[in-house]
């Protein structure tokens, strides 16, 4: 069933819509007070993702709060790890830490593919209840790690400045590398088809960290993945097609690429030129982005014309393509009142540009 | 005077060369033993750093061990603000901390270009003990920090993961921002034309945060300043070119653009395509890099095959153009031995595709 809202899926197809739609990466999130004390009746981040009730709640708020185009899952992007036995847990302060990472060929082969249904069943159980609560209002966004972003964590144990671990074994042993992505792409698929079974409307990709990698080995050991859970994703439910949506960060060298391995669109961080990426992809792929998430730190004048900056750069066409998002998660220090600014900008400028 | 090995010069003005000449941003660093006994006698980075004798040791102690085809004059990218009286100095493992950080209009109209023959002689000092220590063996290369990447720490008073408060500034009050990029882009265009009069026969200006701005907002914040600089520096001392390299980490959405401002060189991070940069610059540019630095740790086959990646990425053509380096300054953890097996794969592999 279609969303009542449905111009961020249209823009998405590249079809026509009266305005630009957005939604913001990391809605959901500390800046809002109304998610920090979800957070704290749950008691711990882990606890509060487990929980389809609360994943729920968190979910709606900015969606309650602005009139924002997109819900997105609220989850963490290491629940496949964290399903295969890894030990998720978050140390204030430190990020995402796992109690078991990967070193070794047999910590490799010890890997296995979650079912969806079974360890993963409560990010189905919160996709179904929170398709329930919004109640068709905007669509609905499921959303998974790359391969190589999960790798990157299963192997540091956690967040690192320069991946020293992972790069080394890459260099040293990529044959074991591969099998370990090969193990997290089946996990992907699987986990995305589960999402989009239970009732997600569009499904993103984060490879967050596929940008750090050299030119070549980008393609070897993060494109080649990302286009095969693409190839493997279901196209269509009930008549609806249930679009695609990959972020690399720092993409700009790849943005071809990336376009050619069949996604419907691509997220941009805020050092890319939309209008780049528009010329270099031919638009046969809807864009995502780009604004930089500190503008919303500089006060309404700011913020509204850098909305606007980053609508012309995209530039107006007949035909949407465009969704408008920031280049990065939102900071956990962002004033709401200016994202309330943002969302008013963005459809109010795009509204009079599509006219 | 000509060094005794010109290699790295030649290359830099897309001469003929032998081999594809190298040096390693940071060589004197951290991972050297001999450089952590000089650093513990100066007592303090700063210390070092203001020591002609000991910052003129330090420069020498990587190309007396290697075989490397340059010497980095040994310095810090912040002694310009120190001059200008913010007060630098340098916490352990927390990177460099300014006294009195930019915040206000007054403390921008407080700022000036400091005299590089007084506040910073002794870096003209050391440059000068380098080279008669050198005794002309290879080139000296002088540098700068940016005034881009200078106004970041100086208005964030240290290092930044987000650089919020320099961003809001930028967006907030633009022409103060470019107030504070005006002093600094005069202060290094006499910082390093006092290099290159002390003896300083190339110059590196790192652009490292410049990749952080919005697409639009490089060529506004950041290349402008570039370009006023590199138009301003000496072309050539007793009939000898001195040549300029810029170097911006995550450069590669604008490689196209900093070559049009008369750069000798580009600097280019281990994400970039060198093989895509010279297509983009049409060749009319050297090009510097750009091996991954965590390739040192994978051991000497990796570093052997992960060398030559490099330098057939770039392509062996008559007239030079390709300076060997890493993407980013070398790991404080890097095992020596690892860049001795660089230099030597570097210099045969690259020695028997020249001939």
């Amino acid at each position: 069933m279609k969303p009542k809202n449905d111009t961020f899926l249209r823009a998405l197809k590249r079809e026509s819509t009266e305005y630009t739609p957005l939604w913001l990466m990391r809605q959901a999130g500390r800046y809002l007070p109304e998610y920090c004390a979800t957070r704290s009746k749950a008691g711990s981040f882990m606890a509060l993702a487990q929980s389809p009730d609360l994943a729920c709640e968190v979910t709606l708020q900015p969606v309650e709060r602005f009139n924002l185009d997109a819900a997105i899952l609220f989850s963490d992007i290491l629940t496949i790890p964290d399903a295969m036995g890894l030990g998720l847990s978050f140390v204030a302060g430190e990020g995402p830490k796992f109690a078991k990472p990967i070193s070794t060929e047999s910590d490799v082969e010890k890997l296995f593919v979650p079912d969806p249904n079974v360890e993963l069943k409560y990010v189905m159980d919160a996709v179904r209840q929170i398709r329930t609560t919004l109640n068709n209002k905007v669509p609905l966004i499921g959303f998974s790690g790359s391969p190589f972003t999960l790798a990157c964590y299963m192997v540091e144990g956690g967040s690192s400045v320069d991946y020293r671990k992972f790069k080394t074994m890459i260099y040293k042993n990529p044959s074991m590398v591969h099998k370990l992505l090969e193990v997290n792409t089946h996990s992907v698929i699987a986990y995305l088809n589960a999402q989009i079974q239970a009732g997600a409307q569009a499904v993103m990709i984060f490879d967050t960290w596929g940008g750090t990698l050299p030119h070549e080995l980008y393609k070897e050991f993060s494109l080649k993945y990302l286009k095969k859970i693409v190839d493997s994703l279901t196209k269509e439910v009930d008549g609806e097609k249930v679009p695609t949506i990959v972020f690399t960060k720092g993409s700009s060298p790849w943005i071809k690429e990336i376009a050619s391995i069949g996604t419907d669109a691509i997220g941009l961080d805020w050092m890319a030129s939309l209008k780049q990426a528009r010329l270099v992809t031919g638009d046969c792929v809807a864009l995502q982005g780009n604004l930089d998430p500190m503008v919303l730190f500089a006060g309404e004048e700011a913020i509204r014309r850098e909305a606007r900056r980053v609508i012309d750069d995209y530039g107006i066409v007949g035909n949407g393509g465009h969704v408008f998002n920031l280049g990065h998660g939102i900071n956990k220090d962002t004033p709401p009142e200016a994202v309330q600014v943002l969302v008013d900008e963005v459809h109010s400028y795009s509204r009079k540009m599509h006219k």
